[in-house]
């Protein structure tokens, strides 16, 4: 978590002059996000917050990304929306790096979610998914199984430092989901990412969602599975029933899940759990320590594996059908 | 610069429940100033910073730095005003720490300051010296010659390592500062660390004083002989008589300086040159390499000492008198 680029006073008032947005008055590196550099702008409009993006995010995904932001506002999703510069794009050039704005949402994250804020969460991520239909631009999942792999490969060797046996566990997952991988289920512009630090309440109301930098087209079931994962275990790993009825009621009272999505939901929140466990390994075995870059332990996420290979069905979540 | 200490928003909302501020809208860790975990906090009424005082902050010297700021403010200095508690009081505790919650200054602070921000800071300054003149409390200067000798026998072993002959020119440099250090000149509260980024400016204006973190009593005119040696000089450490000649000036329009004052300056220089120079050598030496704390480079702090000690006179730096 930090601010990796600085920028100078003189070349963010230059940047800004392409932006109808009044007088700067201050600006903060933001100690959150370990993908970009953000800043909390005041302007003598609004607040703002302005994103360089660092090496991490792909140029070619900005549109993607800062289209979608755009799309969903318009249709009423409280998400931020980038700002347009006066010249009609909503990508600059600052400090070196692609960089752009976008209004800031009020709000905090919840350390610690109740049932209340998982039912707010299941209702916003079915509203995410409808509004983003007819959103024109798509982006394909870098990490779906086939990216699993990729880190898994790059990872395997060391596993069993991290857990004795884990090798050899996740060998065995790779030929379940190789062979077993849904095809044909709902699919559209997923968050793919939507942790409780992504989600702003202002006491237990939902206030917005942020941090798109993940959205892309993959199954809506894996969204909610990776919602499963993110917001119903406690912090002692047990899964937490009322919060994973709660989120999936919520979900279904917006978008009802066919009997397709709810026979694969055991799977897909399986594979949502490698995903983070594999992200969250890799970084371990290969990020320098620093308190610069917060790691995430893998073990979290080993223990969630561990969970859904046990259940049997989606009732186990709370699903009812 | 980063945030040390996180804070769930179930404590922060604890701890705000202390004050009467509003309702708590969002609060984002800010990637500045090395000392301390700072946040921007949004309420309903207004903007705040919430600090929380790490380890290299006394307890004991809080009084002195909040009730300072406080008496500042009521002086017409702008500085952020600490804000007090429903029980009175500046500090609580938040997170196991000491924590105080001031107001939000707007302005950026300046990383190329121009000959009118360099008036602006000596005119501040000025004013500054006699707004504290009737402050109450006093804190000594830890980091005078005593603090510089404690400093300098933790480092001068390895000090070459950094530049080849240094612990011999600055062995040298204390064999003078033990002998001819001034007493007697005009003393009392004085900011002792006033670099650019603790002066906020909108445009050419000054709009404010933050971080008072190392206040304390000392020589009026050792102050401003640390802003010379912090906003006068260029990045290739060439001194700019004009900007020193500006500062001084508006100093002094404000508040002359004694002919014993303008005598003693140069040696004046070459001690906060070296203060910096120290506490910069002695972190390159100790502090772990991380992008948490960005280590400030020595050299730049040893080119200004050697200029000061071919200093003839106060005149050189562009004082009239």
């Amino acid at each position: 978590m930090a601010v990796y680029t600085d920028i100078s006073e003189v070349d963010l008032e230059a940047f800004l002059a392409g932006y109808d947005l009044g007088k700067l008055l201050s600006y903060k590196g933001i100690a959150e996000g370990t993908e970009n550099s953000n800043f909390l702008l005041h302007t003598s409009a609004a607040s703002y917050i302005l994103t360089l993006y660092e090496k991490r995010v792909e140029s070619a995904d900005l549109p993607f990304f800062l289209g979608l932001m755009q799309h969903l506002a318009r249709k009423g999703v409280s998400c931020p929306l980038p700002v347009s510069r006066r010249d009609g794009a909503l990508i600059g050039r600052l400090a070196g790096r692609p960089a752009a704005i976008i209004t800031f949402l009020e709000g905090v994250w919840v350390r610690r979610p109740s049932v209340a804020h998982c039912r707010e969460v299941g209702r916003a991520l079915a509203e995410l998914h409808l509004a983003g239909q007819d959103f024109a631009l798509a982006r394909p999942n870098a990490l779906s199984v086939a990216g699993w792999h990729r880190l898994w490969d790059a990872s395997r060797a060391r596993a069993d430092e991290v857990e004795p046996g884990l090798a050899a566990e996740v060998d065995a997952d790779f030929a379940i989901f190789d062979r077993d991988w849904p095809t044909g289920l709902p699919a559209g512009v997923i968050h793919a990412d939507l942790f409780p630090d992504n989600v702003f309440f202002l006491g237990e109301q939902l206030s917005g969602l942020i941090d798109f930098y993940f959205a892309c087209n993959d199954i809506y079931a894996y969204d909610l599975a990776t919602c499963i994962n993110a917001w119903c275990f406690e912090k002692d790993h047990s899964f937490n029933l009322t919060k994973g009825t709660a989120l999936l009621a919520a979900y279904q009272a917006v978008r009802p899940l066919s009997a397709a999505e709810g026979d694969a939901l055991p799977l897909l929140a399986r594979g949502s759990a490698l995903r983070f466990m594999l992200t969250r390994l890799y970084d371990w075995l290969t990020v320098e320590d620093s308190p610069l870059v917060s790691k995430r332990d893998p073990v979290e996420y080993i223990r969630k594996l561990r969970f859904h290979r046990a259940v049997r069905s989606a009732r186990d979540y709370g699903l009812v059908r």
